[in-house]
This record gives structure tokens, sequence and C-alpha cells, in this order.
């Protein structure tokens, strides 16, 4: 456990007497009294919402854990995630414009963010859970991936100040969690594992298929070793808030430098499972095309903005041949990652509400279609080279029940 | 120029004083008077053989400036280079054995490295310029690269480890020196180029074939971004000492957490001068034969003891059918960055003496068979699937004249 001294967890009663010791923060809830409410529902952190009108939004107070939060003690975690996500901020605040929440400092003793109340704003996989339709969304974060791409990587920076960015985002703890429960775990028997049931057959599937192995070792390979951007690393539909017309990218408390693929798989996986669960529950057409959409609006927003953003790379020696390369593999990248999301939410330890929540026949057939899809994507992530491609694999494996 | 209080060059006459002021090194030339000499020839730092007798080994030590030596002070450069090359000694020194330079630690004030008195030893370069053969330094120095890859990697160390080693690698200020004038420089018009005489029609026809262009920015982007294992990141013919049956590796102040093939291609390209300049030279065929085994001995050795370490990988994840797709990257990387060898010393800033010092004709004519083997490679790579196919390109193009 590596905390400062100073640092002690926050609570609902201390939160005030922490913010009247900081002017430049409680002057962002000037009012007196203060409505606190402690809303954390991930599983690594303290979230308190800070009102001084419990009708409006005031400030968000973010506070790291040292330990896994869902797990408990047993499992201690470094709060230098906070700083991570801080840092993620920063980077994003440039070119993000509202996909990055509105953000008020770190504090680094407490480990404590402070950021935009997203009061009127719900998280999207709660969203689509219930068959809210969000359009623009998928293409915000396809934007919002394409800048991380082209502004944090060696095409928007000197590379002096691209390592030197690398460096301080260096980020073992986090990563080993992804390298660990995502790009191991599901592959092999792990005490951590716990299955949705009713497909452990397809698991043994998976963990028996040579191919299937040596897929995952190298995407696993390319995640610890591809230092392109400062990429979200956990940019899934939990990750993204949706409203208004916003869509917004918080918790980038994975982010490090890692391979561009990354973030659009994980963000495609759980455009799948809602997919699944569209179709399970009967949603109606409009929304099952919404969530159709999702990947193929992603990649055309991704790959639009980088081709919008390639004439002012820092570098000209790359030339356009470069570029069209470089989408052909993170597209493949992105196939990849799909698919490890995709799998290890339904065979890992970390699972999603989208198919944990669904009536148990359904759940069971809803996990095996995702579990088919990451199968196909991953042993023959080549004959799938486009949007309508990929995503025929989810819809024909959700279809066939 | 980045140096703390204290830190002056050193001469001749003042390293006496200085080590009179350092007793743990002293002891190891304790007798008066000492016999110091500046003997730097690269192009980077200040060189000091220090001796109590002037016929016996003594230690080596070895300052940065803060410039590059060989281009003045109008070319400033971070000092932190030596500490650069004091990591990767250390890194190197659980495994290296006599390929690492016995080291005798670092000096952050003054940004001197104390080292082993190689004095029976001589630079490889100049052995094989002057017809030498040195049976196994080749297999040596591939085995020294095997070690690395294995032993600084995800492969022989902890995620976390491996993370925070590369972060403390990280070698922006050298890392870019490389970038620039290996990996960009060459292939366009920049006023630091400095052609051979002879080949200008040559280098023209490389700046214009996109292939060429396309290659060799691939190369690039994964030299900035394949964070793979603490590679030498300098590893010709001049920084290998060779005699008595050792081969020592010197000079890896350009160390950083970059790909494996860099290094084997780097000493590749050099067997290549090495070979045009004893065809042209008429060396005997021992000698020829000696040359042209430097390839694929060091990627034989390379490749044997990869494999006898792969069943101690700290990641069982990783199967076997992994290594075989490993290699087969490393090999295609290896071959590339052999091509960008081959052609900056030729067409670049920093030459070798091994084509500089041919007489005119000879220059010319061995300077365009690296060019014409070089775009070969570039364009072609997947054309040379093993070492007896790579090097006939080599071969075959020194025959052409």
């Amino acid at each position: 456990m590596t905390t400062s001294g100073g640092y002690t967890p926050l609570t609902v009663e201390t939160v005030p007497a922490w913010l009247d010791a900081r002017p430049h923060l409680r002057a962002r809830v000037p009012g007196s009294p203060l409505h606190v409410r402690e809303v954390g529902d991930g599983n690594l952190n303290l979230v308190f919402i800070v009102r001084d009108d419990p009708d409006r939004p005031g400030i968000v107070l973010k506070q790291s854990l040292p330990w896994v939060r869902v797990f408990g003690k047993g499992w201690p975690l470094t709060v230098e995630r906070a700083r991570h996500e801080a840092d993620a901020y920063e980077a994003y605040r440039p070119f993000a414009g509202a996909t990055n929440p509105d953000y008020h400092g770190f504090d680094p003793v407490w480990y404590v963010l402070a950021m935009e109340d997203l009061a009127d704003l719900r998280i999207w996989r709660t969203a689509l859970n219930e068959g809210e339709i969000h359009p623009g969304a998928a293409g915000e974060i396809g934007t919002f991936i394409a800048r991380i791409a082209m502004r944090t990587s060696d095409f928007g920076l000197e590379p002096e100040v691209r390592k030197r960015q690398a460096a301080l985002a260096t980020n073992p703890e986090l990563c080993r969690i992804t390298e660990d429960l995502v790009l191991t775990d599901p592959y092999i028997e792990h005490e951590r594992n716990r299955a949705v049931p009713g497909v452990e057959p397809l698991i043994a599937g998976l963990r028996a298929d040579d191919r299937v192995r040596l897929a995952v070792a190298t995407l696993k390979h390319r995640f610890l070793t591809g230092a392109e951007a400062h990429i979200h690393g956990d940019l899934h539909t939990g990750s993204v808030m949706v409203g208004g017309g916003r869509a917004v990218a918080i918790d980038p408390e994975f982010a490090f430098y890692g391979p561009v693929g990354f973030d659009l798989g994980n963000l495609w996986a759980n455009a799948g499972f809602a997919a699944a669960r569209g179709a399970r529950l009967g949603r109606p057409e409009a929304f099952r095309a919404h969530v159709a959409a999702i990947l193929p609006e992603s990649w055309d927003a991704f790959t639009g903005e980088v081709r919008r953003l390639w004439p002012e790379r820092a570098d000209r020696f790359y030339p356009d041949a470069f570029l069209a390369a470089w989408l052909r593999r993170t597209w493949d990248d992105a196939l990849g990652y799909m698919a490890t999301e995709l799998v290890r939410r339904i065979a890992g330890f970390a699972h999603v509400s989208d198919i944990d929540s669904l009536p148990d026949a359904e759940r069971a057939s809803a996990a095996a279609a995702c579990l088919r899809s990451a199968r196909r994507l991953l042993v023959d992530r080549a004959g799938f080279p486009d949007p309508a491609a990929a995503w025929s694999v989810v819809a024909e494996e959700i279809a066939r029940g």
C-alpha cells in the first residue's frame, strides 16, 4: 500500500471540511450547507458528488483507495491510479473538447481528483441496458480516440516530448490488471475466473484452441510493447457518459502508452454486449440498428479524424502510404482486442451488467454468442477487412441463438 | 547543456587528482606516478586510459561531453548518455559474462564511467579493416543480443519491473540521433548528409522510390514504438572489441527499450561494409569466408540462445508458436535495420572507415554495392527468409562490382 503521509479515505462527513481547506475548489460550490453523496459504483474508487444546491450540478471528487474496492483490502492496488487519471485528463484537455470532463485538478497527497459533476449525463452502459438511443455518441468516441492517436503519439509530438510523456504514463499496476484479467486468465484455469453459467463448453473450446492462444499471446505482447499513444486503456461503455448530445470519456486510470486499437476494440466489444442483450430482450429495431452502428460509426469517425489530422503530423517523413498501413494494423488490433474483451467479460473475473442481468436462459445464449464471435475474430481476423464484415460476425452469432 | 554543479571536462593533467579523491577506483591503479592517455576516437566522449604500469592494463575512465565531440560545441548533447551507458552495463551484467566489460561504477556529477582497460583487445572494425580473423566473435555477439532479448524483456522480467526499467532507460536525445541520422536524413535532402563520392545517382534512386520510403518509415515507427528489450542501440563493429578469444560490447550509450532486431541488423550491415572492403582489397578467401559468416553465425547463435532460454520465460502464457512468430518478426526487423545502416553510412552524416578509407575507385564501387543491397532488402525483405538468402544479396551486389 503506497500512500504518502496525510492520506486518509474521505467520507461524506469529512468532505465539507476537506473542501473548506481548498478555497479554489470550494469556490465552485460556494453555498452552505454542502450536500455530499458517495456514488462510486465502480470497482476501484470513492466518488463523491458535492453540491450546495441539490438540484444543480456541483463538483465531483474522486479518491483512489489503496485496494480494489470490489474485492476488498485483500487485493491492494496503488493509489497512483488517480495520478494517472489526472495525467490523462491533462493530456487530453488540449484536443478532447467536451469529450473530456471539465477537470479542476488533483491533490497528490489525498489522491483526490476534482472534476465536473456530470449530473445530466448517464453511464452509456446503463442507457443501452435500458434501450436508450444516444445518436452521435459512437462518433464522438471514435473522434476522441483518433485525436489521442494523432496528438499524443509521434504523429503529434516531438519524439523527445512523446518519450517523456510515455515514461510518466508508465502504469505498471493497472496494466498488470489488464494483462492478467483480460489477456491471460480467461484462457487458462484460474481461481479469479467466474464464467457466466451455461457456456463452460465454449470456454473449454477456446482454451483448447492453439490458434486462439497464439492470437491472444500476440495481442498481449503488443499490449505490453506497442507504445504508440496515451490510450485510455479502459474505454468500455461504462467509462462513457452520454446525454444532451454529449459523450464524455471518464475513468482513464488505466491510461498508458499502448496500441491505439485497444480502445477501439474495447468499445466495439461492449457494443456487442449491448447488441446481444437488445436481441434477447426483443428491443425495437431502431435501438438494434443504433447499437449495430456503434462499430461502423466509431471507425468512420476515427479514420475521418485521423485523415483530417494527418497533414498536420509532427513528422512529415511518414508518407501517406504509411497511414494506410497503420490504419490496417490498427483495424487488425482493434478486432483482436474486441475479441479479448468479449471473452473476458463472459469467462473472466469482471463481468458486464448487459449480460449478467439478463434472465438465465437469455443470459447463457447471449454469452454464447459473444464467445463464438470472439473466437471467429481471434482465429480469422484477416477475413473481416471492414466494419460491415466485422459486425456481421457478431450479428450472425447473435442470430444463431 | 544539462550538467549539474561540479561538472568539468577532465584532462590528462586532472585525472590523477580526480582518482586520488576516489580511493575505491585509485585502488585499481595503486602505484605512482599514474600514466594517463586520452584515446577517445569516437564522436561523443573523452576516454582516458589510466595505468600505474604502462605495460599492464589499468582502468578506463569515460566522460560525456555536453556536445557532440566530432561536431563541436555547436551541437549540444546531454551528458545523461553516460548514465544510460552505465545503466546498460548494469542491466547486462547478470547475464552478459565476458561480453560486458568489467564495470567499476559511475559518477553522476562528473558523468564519468570507470571500467575495464581492454588493452589486449582491438576494435573489431579496425581488426576487420586490417584483414584479421577473430573466430567466434559473431557468435558471442549473437548470444549477447539473445540474452538481452530474453532477460530484459517481458520474457525475462515481471511486467512491472520491465516497465520501470523501460521508463528509466528512456533516452530521448540519443534516440533522436538515430531517428534523424539513420532513419530520416539519408532519404531526404539534408545539410547533414555527406555522401560517399560517386554514388549520388543511387542515392537519388533510393529517395525517389516510394517503396523505400514506406519501408523506412515503418522501421522508424517501429524504432520509436516497439519497446521490446533494453537493446544496445549502436552495436556496429566499432562498438565491439575483440581479442584473445573474447568479444566485448562497449559504448551502449544509445541503449533504450527498442526492437531486438535493431542490434542484429546493425551488426550485419557492418559485416556488409567489411565484406565490400575485403572484396575490393582482394583479401584472402579465408578472411572473406569469415566475414560472410558473421550474419549466419550471429543469427544461429541468437536463435539458439533464445530457444535455450525460452523454457525459462517469465510468462508461460506465451506458447511455442509465439516464439516462432516473434523470431520471424525479429528476422524481418533485422534485415530492415541492416538496410538502413547500410544506407546511412554511405549517404548520411556518420561514415565507416571500412569504406571511406578505400582508394577512390574501390570506395565508390563498394559504396554502390552497399546501397544496392540495402534497396533490395528494403523493398523485398520477405524474399529473403534465411541467412543464406539474405547474405546472398550482399554477396551478389559486391560481385556485380
